[in-house]
């Protein structure tokens, strides 16, 4: 693991009824669903499961902010693209965006931060998992 | 425990943003939310969550159906009113049905099996608890 | 349209944190986001946000049943089976059931019974689309 | 409407089965689902219903962010915390807090920017409302 950025995930992710609500757009809190999708493909779903089944390991989010410059509406495609890196021996951000379809700057872009807790919610190191190198 | 039906039990669920979808009504799926909150303040949430931490046990459904009447709307405050009745040593059977302001009958009506399930998804008799009494 | 019942449709839902719960499984409601999934694939996505943003027409769900035998975990990589019949003008049946990977019968399977609505909520005939052909 | 923080408005959240996930802490997105039902209360459901089906004018979160230092439980009933200032013309600002019982601070903390939308998503200055007053 360099101290570089990594190369951009591209994820999809359908708008459907489900993540609408009466407004007619995506509602707000649901974009987070999208974005933790796109880690865990990123992370590996079975890499993930592994670790939760085994030693009761598992990524908590520590911090987050997000903008809202547009709003998806059902039907459209988002593309979910992720940048990441490893900030310290306890920390990864990860930069996502949501892009709707045609458009030309992201819908909503998200900083976040990831930390690694094992039982009793003790903070451990990041592990060295394949993502990170 | 007698075999006869609960008295009506009142719960309300106020409808936000979150729970509907684009279409401008509750989303069909999270009627099953409300009920369930229902249940949780009947059988209490303390009793679930000491079962839970204390020996695994929990609640779970084993089977449900649904009628959908008329859609709720943001804003509206709806009625939850539920009746149980414990079927078989196995068995407890609860009957929701979700009310609009002024409705003349109820918007969702529900039927749904609970069963009991401990460490290993092993079914377990229906314990003995305040809201079968 | 014939009367008889449409092919298999598969379609893949990979569980995540958010369709879990506390309690290690999916959350019971969160089947329903599933199969509504694997019905918009079905339909076309684009025939519904079509049909909804020229002319407020809609599919609601009016009655459903479900069964739960085996709870899906994080992980799982569910696939969705579903059939389909138009019973009548005014009604289409859907099948669906939730497999697990390896599993030798289906987690949950579902009956549902989709309508067509219109403005004010106006029973429409089911319109002649392509997925009913 | 002076530039001075609101009062602190109390909500009571209770943590049922939907909002957790199978690490056994409340899914990370929906404290944002406790922080809008807060807001909703504070601005009034009527009011916000009202405003929606008259004139196709809404809020929309903007901008927020977020910092996570306790995982509420399955049976936590949350003591959801707000207060909020009018910074602009345009601008409505909450801070939301997430108090776990007996917590010695925060669990989450949530800093949120609204705007006012109308038809068209175009942007409009902040009505006149009471919980501005």
């Amino acid at each position: 693991m360099t101290e570089t950025r990594s190369k951009t995930h591209h994820f999809d992710a359908q708008v459907y009824y489900e993540d609408t609500d009466h407004s007619g757009v995506v509602y707000h809190a649901n974009y987070l669903k999208f974005f933790e999708r796109a880690r865990e493909e990123i992370i590996g779903v079975d890499t993930l499961a592994a670790m939760w089944h085994d030693r009761q390991v598992g990524f908590a989010v520590y911090k987050l902010s997000m903008n809202y410059n547009d709003g998806a509406v059902f039907g459209d495609r988002l593309d979910i693209r992720t940048t990441w890196e490893k900030e310290s021996d306890y920390r990864v951000i990860f930069f996502h965006e949501a892009w709707r379809p045609a458009g030309t700057r992201a819908a909503v872009s998200c900083r976040l931060e990831l930390v690694c807790l094992g039982p009793d919610k003790k903070l451990l190191p990041i592990p060295d998992l394949a993502f990170l190198s």
